[in-house]
């Protein structure tokens, strides 16, 4: 393993876990970063499903009133969030708790920075040209997960630019993460895959970019173990331990991509994200999420022998490369247990846009439409290690509507 | 592995690491926490060996001022501390570049911290009650190592009481802190390896807490896997990249350590410090690890195997607990080809002490001289899985004198 010449490490949230830790944790964290009226930013299905009892409770037990923000839908979206930020500044707000799915959180962190820093959310993409520290964010995933929770990411559908694009800031860390395997357990089985699915890809990428380090492997490749040992149990049955040692796993994905950045998974996903919004984030990185491992595999043996044996496989009278192989295997039969979808439908995905996605990809992950043609032989703009050209990226689109058998 | 209750992640200092990155990196980072004067808090070995160099030619070329705070000796002590914290105030400094080994890093912190809050370093025992938020710290660590560099302790030794002792806070985190392998390169071999022995004792003790948790494991295994497999070259050669991998596996034991806490091998050594200050620390730390890791085995067999597998040993046709033994086996032999001191010479450590010393350590990590008796039977306060009695403690202490063989 080579060190790169110069690398970070950083996440300032502080982590809390536990299952009961949002009941008793949240005020109390609350009351430390001086909250006293706070703005609750999540989606509807979270309020039906009951999921802000034990957040009112904890903070009125310590005298914090709260006002619930719900309209946060399918995706982060600028008007929704610049309307959180402008109920923040009117109920002079001094707290945000954001609590849901990836779209939940990302949406509570901007609210919570375009609340003290005014403008839209609208004006930000790549680097976040914030001035203004944000309010102090309490962030708590209901997913496991999105890692949203410990990241300074804030992906985003523009519905100006009719796509998906995203920002990133350190004003946008939350201040504490709280995980909470209790408020798992109503969400339906299909979410919880493509979520946990989401989450093995941000480990698996991280293990794979030019921005990798001893640090952040060791985080990914210990997410990896736990959330290929547990996310069977932990999304089609109520237990609980399995369930927190998946969102810890998320967590963990997510201190490992949030410093070594993710590959071309995640940049395949985005032009899809903007094209066909309606196919759910975690179902099309589950599409590609094999495909793309495909790919890298010849490039980065040692590094899939390291996730085979994460994935619990035994090195027994095997070569590296045949050790390395179970990788996949192992990958192809988590993910069909899950019952992952395994390719594109085109009824949904339209397959006449490969050309146009691959060219999106082409300029990375705040790239535009790209309507006008490039050579195929371009590069794009990515972390991953094995450097794409355009015309892999439209081969491993076509991998996706082909899809693949265990 | 079950899932403690409620438990905590946190590190807010940003690691910065690379070969060269104090040439490249420190200026920038400096700048970037607005400082303009610099008060360099480190020991006159460092100054000597002329590794301010670097460290003031960065800050120069970035229009930093600087002034150098060289009186840390073998110890954080009070004195020292308070005088370097003067020197703050009275030059208005507003950054503070801690460089060095253990001591001098937490002296750099404790300065910083005492700057802005006035008062003693002596009147902060166990948790610190400081108000006010320290000077900024950028720390660069010299050994592999203490860990200072990412952590919220402060041990120091107070002349007033004669003993050794120590306070936490979160002021205490270092902004940030650079890892950069050149720095250790004049290091001599036997304080090379003391320090890492250091390191190893923080991942080793760190698994086996109350207080561990899958994201603190995942580090100590790793730093465990970095060090016992990059000790021997770091230590007697110039390999960089060795030092480098060494420097990471320290930090990385100390973002275990620092939020799963420590064990057994630390308690027993602070009697030893307050009594002997003359004894280098990273020695009678080396000195504790193999009796208490061999006292802690029954209990841990798992955690022994997890380490026997980050220590490159293969677990071919071999039972659990045999499997786990290889642990104990490999950790001597790697001590005695780095050629630690296996027992206290009773010349410089005084064995009638022992029913004293383990009377210290019945009260943790921050009691006093404890001259009066008490029943072998209590139970000593320490984050140990394995609870200790003070009747156990002096047979550790015993073993401690007898030594061991490979």
């Amino acid at each position: 393993m080579s060190i790169p010449e110069v690398f970070e490490f950083f996440c300032p949230t502080r982590i809390i876990h536990g299952i009961g830790s949002v009941s008793s944790r949240l005020g109390v964290e609350a009351k430390e970063l001086n909250g006293l009226k706070t703005i609750i930013v999540t989606d509807p299905g979270i309020v039906e499903a009951g999921l802000l009892e034990p957040v009112r409770g904890s903070l009125r037990k310590a005298g914090i009133s709260c006002r619930t923000f719900d309209k946060i839908g399918h995706d982060a979206r600028v008007g929704a969030v610049d309307e959180g930020a402008k109920l923040c500044q009117e109920e002079e707000a001094d707290l945000v708790v954001a609590i849901g799915g990836g779209s939940a959180l990302a949406a509570g962190k901007a609210v919570a920075a375009i609340a003290t820093n005014g403008g839209s959310l609208g004006n930000h993409q790549g680097s976040a040209s914030l001035l203004i520290e944000s309010l102090p964010v309490i962030a708590i995933p209901t997913t496991a997960g999105s890692g949203a929770e410990v990241s300074a990411a804030v992906p985003y559908f523009d519905e100006r630019l009719k796509r998906k694009t995203g920002t990133h800031s350190r004003f946008f860390y939350p201040k504490v993460a709280i995980l909470d395997a209790t408020l798992l357990d109503s969400l339906p089985v299909r979410q919880a895959v493509q979520s946990g699915v989401d989450a093995l890809t941000h480990a698996m990428e991280s293990l794979l970019t030019v921005k990798s380090t001893p640090i952040t492997d060791a985080m990914a490749l210990n997410a990896i173990k736990l959330l290929s040992s547990n996310l069977r149990v932990a999304t089609n049955t109520s237990d609980l331990e399995a369930k927190q040692r998946a969102l810890i796993g998320s967590t963990m994905a997510n201190l490992a991509c949030g410093n070594a950045k993710l590959g071309l998974a995640h940049l395949l996903n985005r032009p899809i994200n903007s094209l066909f919004p309606e196919v759910p984030y975690g179902e099309s990185i589950g599409v590609l999420l094999v495909p793309v491992m495909e790919y890298n595999f010849s490039a980065s043996i040692d590094r899939f022998a390291a996730m085979a044996d994460a994935m619990g496989e035994r090195c027994e009278h095997r070569s590296t490369r045949e050790f390395a192989g179970q990788c996949l295997t192992a990958l192809k039969h988590l993910l069909a247990e899950l019952k992952v979808t395994r390719r594109y439908s085109v009824g949904v995905v339209d397959k006449t846009k490969i050309p146009q996605m691959a060219r999106m990809c082409a300029k990375g992950m705040h790239g535009g439409m790209q309507a006008e043609e490039i050579p195929e032989t371009t590069l794009v703009k990515s972390f991953n290690r094995r450097q794409a050209k355009v015309s892999d990226v439209i081969r491993l689109y076509e991998r996706a509507f082909d899809g693949w058998d265990v």
